[in-house]
């Protein structure tokens, strides 16, 4: 049923260590692969950090992702799913920004994604910091406003930085919504929490209609009735989803550049992915893995295993 | 309404890391400094680990909460409180210890304390081990017993250690009982648990009437319930309040000397904090952070994630 | 009332830093020592990793092990017991691997439990991966199929890895079951999660009649319930524990070579065992402890607290 | 004979981990301190890393950088000068850079350069990536171009990066020379080595006359010889020093971005620096130090300890 | 003039941080693909420790040792040579042992080598533990015996291990000289040193034929003089070359199981190779990376300069 | 010839990171063991940091020094010494300070090693910071001043901290001359550097005889020069030799509080001591090992190794 090509390699044949380390073990197919009109789902690294206002390091999250993800298997343990065999998975490879010149990175982006969207292939991000997901918004929401889950500890709403830089990765969301890429009333924004600077980006999600769920109600609520309200928020339209790393404890998730204590533990990380069965998924990323604040790589060993998941409520 | 002199730098201003690093990124005024006088909370950092009988490192404690505490921005996310404007608050520096001299460390960290307290400064200091509790008290408890919440895996409550060893980081609160510092009809101790020498210090607490939450009360009941009758036994007196960074399990707070599994985790630990609203706070610490055990400073930045949530309870 | 010989070291007498580590500074005994006739339970080192097929180090776990057990002390916290008094505890050392021949390696230590065993010396055992299992229940299963409680990610029944290899730290139990050396009716597997190669396990599981409660049912019925199922299942007959410490949720153990999200946190970890109450515990291990992937030892440190507590309820 | 307010704390009375950390426990004087107009050595923070093209983490220096030196004393061991004496020095703080833009930033380095050196205080600057010697030699080749020794394991002579990025941490001096910033007869560049893309930039050395002192060449010499010749080059003008850590081999240095192997050891780091003696020095940076890849602060020490040296030869 | 399918993509075009990770960023090319037969030099990972008796880890070296030779430029900073362009050079890929059983994985690695040899492709390895370099040996020494340079701090000539285990890390030139694989007399070992368990390792050397360098006299003669007797033992003849890494001292190359202290320092790791020009090298290895001891992978990143020096010696 | 009580265990036999870790795998003998009296040289740990100024740390030492001296093999690569069959060597065990009491430890220090030469048994001790050499000379040098061969970075010549503290780690052989433990003349201090206070303990240095060999000449003269001088001014008396692994470059032994960069290399480490041959060694130390500062144990293995060179010297 599945097709051979696109099956990953099986630890029982080669060991899980082994090998050149490509997402999940999936074929690497490039632009100019012959199988890559084929691929369903592609799965491409973001290395970049160049928004980084605070502590850098995302430019790394896609080796490290790539390489922890040499342990994930073949079939979803809680739900069954074997994504692998239900869509052709690719490593489209790394997007190639440039890191000292952010406009010419975030054109390089939008591009590249847009060749992605183009040749109808959904993409499933490793990031790479949270700006990031604006060109590929800007490349998957040509035809119209998108709805978003949103997991973080931050709203990433904020008009801009340091005297007018309107292009950071605590701003994207806000260049997306005025950019009419989002429609702002089929947005949930769920963890967010930590010391704040201001009411600023809560006031501009209030006054656009962005639902925001503080990590107070979160905890208070529990994870299903939480995620019964973000699927309602949603709803049926296109929807991407965006998963900041920092939405986790950073107890279970030290790799990444501004963390927030007081979070979700693993489980519920991946329980929030599994509730998003039913949404029409067009495209999801892991952002903000940041290797250097995690040299063991057990972050991103719990980033590859939520991307493992977005991959199965995208494949069923 | 605040004072601009006491605002603490934004990080929309300057990077978070960059600066020199004072808490919070708050002002440095020693005591000769003309603004000292109107100093209201002054966080103040105890480098000292010489009542330390096991693993060392809490003398290097300030310096990394100073570091991470540069990442905690202005306003409390879960309740709204802007500190720094109701409070001026500055950084007192740190207190002189002498590292080859237990006795002689006491009477120096008393004498700076006392000072602190004349000048009618509230203290928020960053320890250091726990035995710089019992100076502090001295200095603070001068006029009669205060009621203490202290969280802690430890009563540190034992007589002595290696054959009549009084002064250790084992003993601050047998030594405060005994001195008249601490009322203990209105002292409380929560999340005590590990293995046990012997029951010395709980039969020492039921002589004198000191109330043991032991952790698996506090799991059971959950942290509502435990902190309304922690509020209780508190009661409206002057109360300080002890927190044990080894309180927190060690998966959220790995860097301290004397860990202790099954502990809370880093919501529950902002949580205890929060539920301290109300009462009359003459001063607290955040002790036994111990950077050579967590380098990447996760334990710290937890720590001054606490101690900025102390700071909001003594606000109001 | 106990032994002195047979009673650890007081961090009061030695700081808990100094001597030479044995595990909870019991006594070093071997075979030919004269009170070793005299002891009740033994604490075995088994450092071993030949059976990995994925990330190796377990063969460090005992040295680590021992290292940190040296923080623990004499009593429980939580229910009081004081093992040291109720059993004569000794360290009986390491048994030798062949680090380079995995049938050699088998032999070795089955002999070295067999003589144990013989000896009516329950063994606790510090390991090394899991695959050290078998052959410790090749010498205490020796008169008939024991009942086993579980504690793992994994269920370790698969038949065989890399066309053919029967004998890895994934397929004791498989092997176990085949030998008759476990009562497949009164084994039960608590915590199995994660990505999987297929239902092969889980099938042989089903077609023996283990008893397999996965992550979601643990996580949804909570220690308690789970834990009446495990007492009922092991029933009254010789009953052994394996505990996995890859049972436990990565941010509390990251030190282990096939880690899965989503698990217990420490206080659950302890909990489970302490459920253990009343059984007939002929034996016990906790495997995986694999240093190089966690340097600071925390991971070793939960270990040694959960041998601990292994060894309180075989005291009771 | 010195000035009591310039004087660092001494590690007799305040011990060394102790304190807020400024450079080498100097006074921290901002532009508007009343005693501004007596420095004469500026220690300057340089946060920065918006130039790198490869593993960012310099941004993070200054503040490791600073923590470090701390244990820096007041004398040299091996030339016996005392420059705390000799000059007034202080800590003006941290250059605020815009980590989002590269452009904006180079402005507000030079901006603040030029106070500086308006004010005529030499600047010894820890940075940061090697860009940021950019604007200061902006700021201090105001009224002609001077001359420079520089240690290095790569010129930063190239023309661009990336399809025309023409201000990246390898093209700074390419970008000097071009703007008349140095005269390339008084360049001298030492510790060249490892591999290289092609001969561009050593082309362009050639051409302007810069003398390339490649690694090799530095081996067979030793430092005496090549030294000779480096005062030679530098002369009696004015003349900047600038040193970037990965000069100094890896395993003396492991945190920085672009490590190349086969360097000089620390005894030779300090040696070129003593060389230097009785040139006119005008300002002088350590650059490059990158905290996320040695979190141990090895390489911030032996930053320190060079930038010990440089205010050394500074002061004689 | 080079093959623009072999040419590494430029750090100028994509960072040289981005991109799935093959060694030095040559395509992969696997025994199926199409321009298999144009490759002249093949890049290949042996992730192998089932040799070690020590402590494990090499397994994974060959990833690290992808990750950080991504680093690596075109040309040769120090010789100018610039191997891409003078061979066509391939990441081969991983060669797939059986972690659980060592005689198994000597066939499928001898395999796979003699596949590599028929194809005309040298190999060129990164391992891996030391033992497998003997079915590398196998493979290329099928037509008689060859010459051997070989650096390590270990003869590895030793008969066995517990008891009769012929098959180890510390066996396989024993092994090599026995099956007439090595030609006795055109062997030489450098580097040797660290405590010994007794002189019989060096008496087989003794007896056969094999010149032993000791570091004591590598440090006293110098890098050339020992060199040129190097080059006259291997002669003409068809010469392997293996690097084990610990041949480095453990301050340049911490991540490897048996360090000895008092090695050579980087720039003499590659001094070495360099001296080798002009030999007839059949086949290098670099072994014994091994991660676990250097989570930084600076001891993969010397390991892989070392492995682009080979390669530029077996290009001239 | 040797005594099989007295040898340790092989590699060979039971791999080397198993077992109960003592010094060098010698047997465990405390002061009422039967072998006790047949002792020659004793292995001590001294698990003390209590004079510790700066970074603390040293009391865990001894155990990663036991630890990473299981990897030494029975005889000396260089100079075939087999010490463990020249001597009964054995693993006394630790001494017991009293980590919250200076004084009190001083005390019991020099108890234990005046036991220890009572029983005519030279002691190797493996540290623990420098104030213990203190009390083990009150305990060998009772009857008449001792000369004394030192290596270290310091002097510890001062003559007191923190107004008037007198027994720290900077203090120990001010207090040995003005006690008469030392005789000045006789001895000799290699590798001093760093920055300095001032020059109190040079002076006092020069003022009593003692010879300092700061580290630039003894870059200057090489090994072998200054070695000769260093034997002749100790001489043919009774002579101890004590070893601060900060001598060593902070590159090849990091895990120290407080290093100084610029020393020997590891080589050279163990040169110095080879060239001891001939003295009359009465004792030996090797201290301010820091495992906080050196997770990876590398530091404790080059310690580890000197204490097999020293033991070498020893049994000559």
């Amino acid at each position: 049923m599945s097709d051979p090509f696109f099956t990953p390699v099986s630890g029982f044949d080669l060991p899980r260590f082994a090998g050149v380390p490509t997402f999940m073990r999936l074929p690497h197919v490039d632009f100019d692969h012959p199988r890559f009109s084929d691929v369903q789902v592609g799965l491409i690294g973001a290395p970049w950090d160049g928004g980084t206002t605070n502590r850098p390091g995302p430019r790394h999250g896609p080796r490290q992702l790539r390489d922890m993800s040499t342990m994930i298997r073949a079939q979803n343990g809680a739900t069954g799913v074997r994504p692998f065999e239900a869509l052709n998975c690719a490593d489209l490879g790394d997007v190639a920004p440039n890191p000292a010149d952010v406009m010419d990175s975030l054109k390089r982006m939008e591009a590249f994604y847009a060749s992605v969207h183009a040749a109808g292939i959904r993409p499933l991000t490793g990031g790479g910091d949270h700006l990031c997901t604006l060109p590929i918004l800007r490349a998957l929401a040509k035809d119209g406003p998108v709805g978003m889950v949103h997991f973080d500890s931050h709203t990433d709403l904020f008009h801009s930085y340091f005297d007018g830089t309107m292009y950071t990765h605590g701003t994207p969301f806000r260049r997306a919504v005025e950019e009419g890429l989002l429609d702002p009333k089929r947005v949930v924004m769920i963890g967010i929490r930590g010391t704040a600077y201001d009411n600023e980006d809560r006031d501009f999600a209030d006054s656009v209609g962005i639902r925001v769920i503080p990590i107070e109600e979160f905890h208070a609520r529990g994870v299903d009735d939480v995620m019964v309200e973000a699927r309602e928020i949603a709803g049926q339209g296109a929807t991407y989803v965006s998963y900041d790393i920092d939405f986790v404890d950073p107890a279970f998730a030290p790799g990444t550049g501004t963390p927030e204590v007081g979070g979700p533990n693993s489980f519920q990380a991946l329980q929030v992915v599994r509730a998003l069965q039913g949404l029409n998924i067009i495209g999801a990323d892991l952002v903000e893995v940041s290797p250097p604040f995690d040299p063991s790589g057990a972050t991103a060993y719990l980033g590859a295993s939520i991307m493992f998941e977005l991959l199965c409520v995208m494949a069923r």
